[in-house]
């Protein structure tokens, strides 16, 4: 495609991410349509409840990583399209096992799945969509993309199970939490973007860049929903109830640092809403009250800096274009994006 | 391996499973130091967990019908032993998730995984064993075998979720059912039997013969599955509490036999115990009274013969060898099988 100008005359979008679904509008529904066919079953409550979620306004932020990063690799071919729609199906059953997992009622402002059709079904279709999500990987053939989705799902897996057991753990430390969210989100981030290069023939040099740029994003990204969760008007651009972390009693960045700074009063707040999960209806805006007071959002927000500065510098080995620019916008956009998920 | 002098020496064995498990004895050694292997992880619940359903004495069913299909097929390498395990895997996923579907509380007279770590854990560690499945076949290399295997895992799916739907269904019909079971339970049988003779670089022709096989003896080995359940001394050998799936409203074979030739009364005690799920404690027993004056345990099991036969048949193409003896020998075991599962 002739990206720069297209690139050039859509420069007026408000933000990084309503310029890139723009420059990939013709992309994107070809990507729906692919997944619309894909979820054609004979069971109809596959395409039904796999279409609830996938249909529920996701932003399709993966799918469009892999889409740009195979244009900043130069690609011509069709192949990252399958693959896109490999990533959001990737990302849909990790979404629909989650939901199970955290027995959430709402998602992007709509009842969720599990709470619509059951836990079992959920669990079920999440299964179906992660099986053709690789029918369509062996369909494109490559071996390589396989073996990073592959280890992308299980580092995922894997992130999941160590957030269960961090759950009430007030001893879960900086270290521990940020391998949580490198594993349970910043590793598709960074899957989606490799494959962008690795479709497009690049060396090691550039898929390890494009890997590392999108490993950083998702654990900046992460770090921005851990804030976003705790800040009071999230619920009326999300739906999603505000404070679900703390509801859930799930130790994300802010908790954390609080803990580092509790006084022993404050200790005794945390153990016994969070690790022994008695809350009360004041517990929330007294929570957050003690994340200001001890700038936890604040200090969030500057170690999400820090990812933003190595996901930036990730990029430079690539020469400057158009795609540039937009994949390094991106990076501020996810850092003062607006209540929203990808 | 020398195999025929082996089988020739072992032919004492019981029954055609305990044969196979001697024969292939130090390859199962191998896939099960394979198997602890790839479960190493630095989250020890995954190890934990996967290896209480792993190792909870499962008979190695499909891993088995690999190995012993690859060596009908004149396989002399290596590989047959990771994909025996990517099978077990992908079995051992499809238990984790079916458990937590059906709330249940023992597996082969053991506490199932669900019970003793939540939900959760069980649906991420299920998700787990499934991506390491295909981080195996990826490492296998074979677009061949990935094929095979993603597309019997969304088949897996599928059924499932068919099965979901039937649940309280007085409606289902044969023809829905066996669907289901092709689909739930034949597929992996059918897949696991396919790539033994991939691997072997088989033509098509005997790859789908041994499918064919795969196929039957899992439509079969399902069938005697659901008669099992009603048999009154089977909780002795499985630990399973007889009657599962009469207490779930799950509508198998016999009970769809018996629902055709039900008289008014009969038809609302079906009614009452299956569709409404409002069971008193004798029902089971009168249920099982009921299965045996219709003959829909008997007939059921002759619906089973007829697939033993279409099994048979598909081995009918590959030349006598103590292979093909001892695949056939195990179409008659799971005919006749003790109160166990693959």
């Amino acid at each position: 495609m002739g990206s720069s100008s297209i690139i050039q005359s859509s420069i007026q979008g408000p933000n990084a991410l309503e310029k890139l679904q723009h420059l990939l509008k013709p992309e994107l529904a070809l990507i729906n349509q692919l997944i619309i066919e894909q979820l054609q079953n004979r069971v109809a409550l596959i395409p039904q409840l796999a279409g609830h979620i996938i249909g529920a306004g996701g932003k399709r932020l993966r799918p469009m990583l892999t889409l740009a990063c195979s244009h900043l690799c130069g690609y011509q071919g069709q192949r990252h399209l399958s693959l896109a729609a490999c990533v959001e199906f990737i990302h849909t059953a990790t979404l629909l096992h989650d939901d199970v997992v955290d027995d959430s009622k709402l998602r992007r402002g709509r009842s969720t799945a599990n709470s619509l059709w059951g836990n079992q079904a959920s669990v079920l279709v999440g299964d179906f969509l992660f099986s053709r999500s690789f029918q369509l990987m062996v369909k494109d053939g490559s071996l390589d993309v396989l073996r990073i989705l592959s280890s992308a799902a299980a580092t995922i897996a894997e992130g999941e199970v160590l957030q269960l057991l961090n759950i009430h753990d007030l001893g879960t430390t900086k270290a521990s939490y940020l391998e949580v969210i490198q594993s349970k989100t910043a590793a598709l981030f960074a899957a989606a973007c490799e494959i962008g290069g690795v479709i497009a023939g690049k060396e090691e040099a550039e898929t390890k860049a494009l890997q590392n740029y999108g490993l950083n994003l998702g654990i900046l990204f992460q770090l921005i929903d851990d804030v976003l969760d705790y800040s009071p008007d999230r619920s009326e651009h999300l739906g999603k109830i505000t404070g679900d972390d703390f509801r859930e009693g799930k130790l994300t960045m802010p908790v954390i640092l609080a803990l580092q700074k509790a006084s022993p009063a404050e200790n005794k707040f945390w153990q016994r809403t969070m690790a022994g999960n008695r809350q009360k209806t004041e517990d929330l805006q007294k929570a957050i009250q003690l994340l200001h007071q001890h700038q936890c959002l604040a200090n969030t927000l500057i170690l999400a800096r820090d990812y933003a500065t190595k996901a930036r510098n990730a990029l430079s080995i690539f020469k400057e274009s158009a795609w540039k620019t937009i994949l390094n916008d991106l990076i501020g956009y996810c850092l003062a994006r607006p209540g929203m998920e990808g």
